[in-house]
């Protein structure tokens, strides 16, 4: 039931972002969806600890050993990072509170696989914007798993693009609106961007 | 100018919270300010390369020996992680753009310090929220910090109670409406939060 061959082809799907944007998707720190593929299956897991590291594609997140998902993280060392949006509030916390151990998320949650370009996990056709991902590092000691970006897709013709926000305590806050301050950010800001 | 008799007292000033529900000020993914105390003086910078790590009050930022607050974060291993809101989204942006090395930023803000419990960085009235912290470990090849928060405290009181979140491309994103998945997230929460 987890056929590679019910993987919709890349090229016809998916917007590519230039990568070294890939890191505007979640520094405003929305809950994602993790995809990965352990040789014989995919899976997705929910993750909100995440954190961008530099003006580059550098990711950390932190998981571990109770997640499913961990084992295929540690021995593939690839993943896919996919931003869902508010409509997908359910999907969301369902993808996160059921584990591939026993269930097909995809197919629970009616979600669309995309076949990557770089890696074996799936990008997910709904969601706004999904980056490729290597793991370069895992940091046991804290469970940290440091990801480098390696190609990155945002869906510009969605129409809903507000993530959500997860607080933790089971309530998740909608973007609101966005406030402009590139210019008294000039200096700080890569070239270019 | 940076003498510690302009701090104002805490007990007059500052409302705790549960260091337990910590987490929950830094998981949605605001702009957060960082403040230390060098022994010699306090400064702040604005970080939104933050991740909280557990159920628990561990978080981790990213920063390192470009930024003039890490040797006071590596030296003194103390911090306050303070949360501003909407309001203050100038200071954000100028506290991020200008440095400590030159500038009094808290008296080019406008920022109040309330004296901290258990840290010799101060508080800062104006914010929403305060997490007093130690650095309990520096991963240096990834420049990641990781904190424990020891004292928390929220402005309940506060009108304004909306956050940013950096996108990183410098524009920000306002908080929005709140969704309730209480009830969805049970099993996943830990109990009493």
């Amino acid at each position: 039931m987890f056929m590679l061959a019910r993987l919709v082809p890349t090229e016809a799907e998916m917007e590519s972002l230039p990568i070294a944007r890939a890191f505007t998707l979640l520094e405003p720190g929305p809950a994602v969806l993790v995809t990965t593929n352990d040789g014989r299956r995919d899976n997705a897991m929910t993750i909100s600890w995440t954190m961008v590291m530099d003006f580059s594609p550098t990711f950390a997140l932190t998981t571990g050993p109770w997640n499913y998902s961990y084992a295929a993280l540690r021995d593939t060392r690839e993943c896919v990072i996919s931003v869902p949006t508010v409509d997908m509030i359910d999907t969301v916390v369902g993808v996160g509170t059921c584990s591939g151990t026993d269930t097909d998320k995809f197919e629970k949650f009616g979600l669309t696989r995309v076949k990557a370009r770089h890696v074996r996990a799936p990008l997910i056709r709904e969601c706004v914007a999904n980056v490729e991902c290597r793991v370069v590092d895992i940091v046991e000691r804290h469970n940290i798993l440091v990801m480098e970006g390696i190609a990155a897709y945002f869906d510009s013709a969605r129409e809903e693009k507000r993530t959500v926000h997860a607080v933790g305590d089971g309530t998740f806050i909608v973007d609101g609106r966005r406030i402009d301050r590139r210019e008294m950010m000039r200096s700080k800001l890569p070239d270019g961007l």
